[in-house]
């Protein structure tokens, strides 16, 4: 009865509130999901995380979401901008991703602006810190009950 | 006491609803509108909105705002591939200001995966249609508590 | 029974005959636009026609057009090099348009080679000095009878 | 007396009417040569028609074109993209050259958005199907009349 | 007898003072147009002065200058980046143009180092703050004695 | 009862042998064509095989084979790289072609990486010597077989 | 005395049969396994198969292949477009490498039409569907008996 | 025991003293054979020439030379820009080949600047007009001597 | 008391005057500084000047300028486009340079419109013939006053 | 009291000693690491080595560095040119590190010469054989002296 | 009565015979301009050579060579590639200058297939040697009769 | 008996301890030139140093090497981006050259990222200040003992 939302967490987020805090905040990772978590059992989800630094990992969970999550928000970290094997797993199963990121990629070097990812997403959500994982949620949330609906 | 939000939409958004739905969905701008007021009436704020398919209307806009409204949450258009125009009016303004899109930008043409915009507001909201507005108000008042409070 | 054609002039075509004659022959607007009036009263059609220097101003008429002409010929002068927003408002009715050119503009400054207008128009028309608006016209009322004949 | 007009078919359009209808039309070549037959003769003018699959025999005919033709008009096919000797042909003559095409080269694949011949061309009329060669036609009399008269 | 300039501002210098006075200085757009009126008459000239955040607001001006100004001295403000209507408009006039920037446009983001009216324009003086008025002033006045004396 | 496979080489395979044998091998076209004959024999079919390095012939072969032939295996040799003609007489027949390549092309010089044909082609055959075009017979018949059974 | 092949299959290609199957058909991965082992006993050969969706796992692979296995025919995935990792290891292994793909490539995305394998690749099949493994173990195979016979 | 030289021309070559005669000049390709043949007659070398528009006469010229000729100057007009299949002949025989252009051609258009040719001939010589063909002759007969002597 | 001002000159500007007078205008650098010395006495200041066609001597000359110089004037010539050893001198010394260019670089061929050294200097005049140096030392003065004052 | 070095060897750096020894040298992953070994205990230092193929276990070392090692050298392979998940680990960490290559990677392919990880990292050291990572050592000792004593 | 040549010599002509003779030969620059003596002598011309290293000191030469020369045969090495300055130098005199080099320097690394030089010179001799300064001068003799007979 | 370096410093590093102290240290080159001094003696070699702003008194520095030193450490400075001469300078001795830098040019600004000498460097060593020539040093010594032992 109770819909299950999956959180990705790409490479180097285990490092939050450790790394260039000036950046990405002084949150860690374990405040963050335990802040999804209050937000979407409110709306009558539950939701289980995971984080790696490895690409091949991340596409194993993708693969096993399928059936067994109605949706994933993702903050892909630095494979946003070079994982087409991400890509292709997105594109290989049905469950919808919404793609978050921490800062404002589109303020930061060049390289950063470019997301091979986000073609094969629901939609995008940037720059709002922490609470980019809350609105992304909140976008799946309300993607599901329309497409479902 | 209570916050003050402008909606801005840029160029060819009065079309909503008679152009393209199979892009852009049915609903009108009046439709939308509503929606967001009642959203943000919830949050204790209020808002106004203004459409324009001039460039400097909009510049015009984005300058009075200042003293007048908390936030701007804004849809440019075609204008957010182009027009430095309005980024250097954002830059000149204290008002924080949220890009939304209601299509995911980066799944269209290439010339569309730009915005020149970006680098200057909080953050960016693409692809969850009309919601993306309501996303983008949530957004606001969420970067105001946090940098008022 | 008689069908109405819109023609919209851009940016600076109101300085015909005066500006760089060299490039843009001596006639005036006032010249082109009675010759085109001549030209589709003979097959039947009206013609009104409009210029503007405000891409704003341009893009309201095309809106308006929808339900009022049956079709437009457009000589978008510089907007046709980098106005998203025109071509926006193009494809946002469902209004035929025909882009014409003074000069041929592949044989001009590299800039002047690319239309960002041309994807979403009918037909292209360039080179022929003021009679591109003619061949223009009549592009446009032998596809109005194409299409709904 | 009467005036003489050089209609050139470049690379596969020996195959219209066979070749990918969706794009190209059902018309056979002899179909649409007949049409500018009737319009030129209206008008006082012959033709004649030639088409080839070979780029040596189209700037062979450019050449004997000079003396025996008052004007070509030409849709180069596949050889608009990248031919420059084609062009130096048309630069070797001073036959006037009007380029056509069938369909909007503007909104099909990147590497047909560009030609190397319309800097040497008169103009180019691009997207009107079998009335594209009417239209070059047109242009080409108007042309003559105005620069011979 | 005496000469007249036009002075003309782009998009957001109506901000000046209040907009990022680290790159623009804390002057307002009044303070600077005093200074202008007064070193203009000393050398026995008048001047009047406009500002725009509407491109086609702009190009009337431009326009309009023809026979009732003897030059004109104009900050583009982001126009200068894009707008080619702009260009257009100033070679579509007689009126000399000299283009000025406050900052140094070169020493800024990658998008500001290419001006597309410079081409069009007598010449550009770019880094000075205010006082970028006051030399194209100077540098009009002696390029008016020169082609006329 | 037999089907029918035409084979097509282009330009300067008639040196093969001859030119650079480091690179491409020993064996003349003679040769290889008796083993491709020896092997589609062997699997119920005939082929006839023509070389030139007109563009204009083999354009005209491919135009030919169309209710001649059941498929067309095809090294297209220097043109592989710029004829877009021949690209378009591929797309302009039901035939299905199968391109194949003596060397790998793409640890050659740079220009030799990009195939203008490969889109429009059934598949790429590439780097196997004179075998490639063994592998490409076997790879027709076994489409023929899927696309017909 | 019986030859050993290793096929290698890249990220995502788990999913085979599940994924997208208008692009890549319906046959599972162990289907297709299955058909190589019938084709590659028949000519007198073994083979193993392995997938990841882990490139670093793809890299161990090869390496351990050099003394174990004769050749190997690998379906690179995604890898195939930035993995330079894997690049190094082929060129760091003396066992010869055929790169094989389902889908044509080069009618698919822009950024799958490079492949930064194929230079240290013997060579390319691609488009033939699950066949194209059976042409790149024939292949395979071929070079093997030229090479070493 | 005297040397033979084979003079190639190619497309557009037969309007010599037609075409162009400000970028060209006024003398035929009669008037420069006759020249050429004069000076090579004086160092003990006969010449025979030909022109041809067809990329693959020229061609076959060039495989037909070995054995026949002592070495090529060729002048290859529009084709120095993009024949990769007359590079590719050049590669697949013998003879040494010179490329001379009558203009300069770094000095005209962007696109002529680039010569696919280059590479594979022994040098090059361009800007000198008619007389190109001489140093050209001049500098084969050369390079006989020193890789024959 | 009085402040002293270094004026350099780049490459080939000894042949002023003699060099392409349409461009460059009929005075020689000693007539041209003549009238910069008239000018910077009046305003208190003394000028010394130096040209040099040696890169290096030109960044010895600025090295040497610390503490001897008030500000240079510095129009580098061809140096402007590619000498980063120049710019690095700049950045090296505190004295604050202008650069000065008799002609609108921005009009003339594609390489001349890059300045390197533009980021690394106070600000830019372009375009006023011999008075660009004029104006250049009118902004140094003015900067000066405004710093220092 | 003795400080503690990590060195990291990425991707294919254990076939080192049998892949491609033209290029690499004919030295061990082992050998390398003993005479490090030596010549960092010289110095009063201990070091550890670790060698993966895995993006993902490389950034796991990284972030474990933290607290337990005073710097780290490392020569990270083919993931030099695209790992941007291992230039975020670096930033992520407060230990400093040194790049080393046992090639000189400027004199390799095109592909080769750029790393995303040098802008992150104190410095780096190519082209010097196993030699490299000895310098590194020293380079990195001289850091941890400057920036800690 | 005798014409006179310049045969100047850029950066690094000093170490011919030295530097790399499998791309440069054996001969010595001494050696080289004795043949050129010899050659222009017969002709009734007399020459001086100049090498430098310094771009500066070529400029200086090119200057001097204004009424004292009759033409310039210039090999300038490596600034070929970038020297603006040098470009500048050629066009400030009236001395024709003919571009010579050694080796073909389109076959070698892709940054030696710019010339700067090229569009300001008469022509281009490449590839031939040290006969390419015979050639070189040769072309200059021809081209001083030509355009002063 | 004792081996001999040659010290090489480009353009703007007399300026060392002068110049931008924040990015280049506070040292002098007298100080560096010491310390490399007392490093290279205690290994049993001398060394001289030389340092110039002209690019071709470096050439002909580095062609003065030849036979007097063992090898060259070199830093460029702002030489490295483009001085091709200075590169075939290094290729046409035989003299090894090791290039190193002060700072690392990999985080600083876009157009030093490129060196145009390291091609035909042994190697490069960029980022730790004056140390960087020690590290240098220290490579070439073990360079000239494994090439020469």
């Amino acid at each position: 009865m109770f819909g299950k939302i999956l959180v990705l967490h790409g490479a180097n987020l285990n490092r939050l509130g450790k790394r260039e805090p000036e950046v990405y905040g002084t949150q860690t990772l374990a405040d963050i999901e335990q802040n999804i978590d209050l937000f979407v059992k409110e709306k009558g989800y539950t939701m289980e995380a995971y984080q790696s630094n490895h690409e091949g990992a991340l596409i194993d969970q993708i693969h096993n979401a399928e059936g067994k999550y109605d949706g994933i928000v993702m903050n892909p970290g630095a494979f946003t901008h070079y994982s087409i094997a991400i890509r292709d797993a997105i594109s290989s199963v049905k469950v919808p991703v919404i793609e978050v990121h921490l800062s404002n990629i589109y303020s930061r070097e060049e390289f950063r602006h470019h997301s091979v990812l986000s073609p094969v997403c629901v939609g995008q959500i940037t720059g709002f810190g922490a609470y980019s994982y809350i609105l992304g949620c909140q976008a799946l949330i309300q993607h599901l009950q329309k497409t479902k609906g």
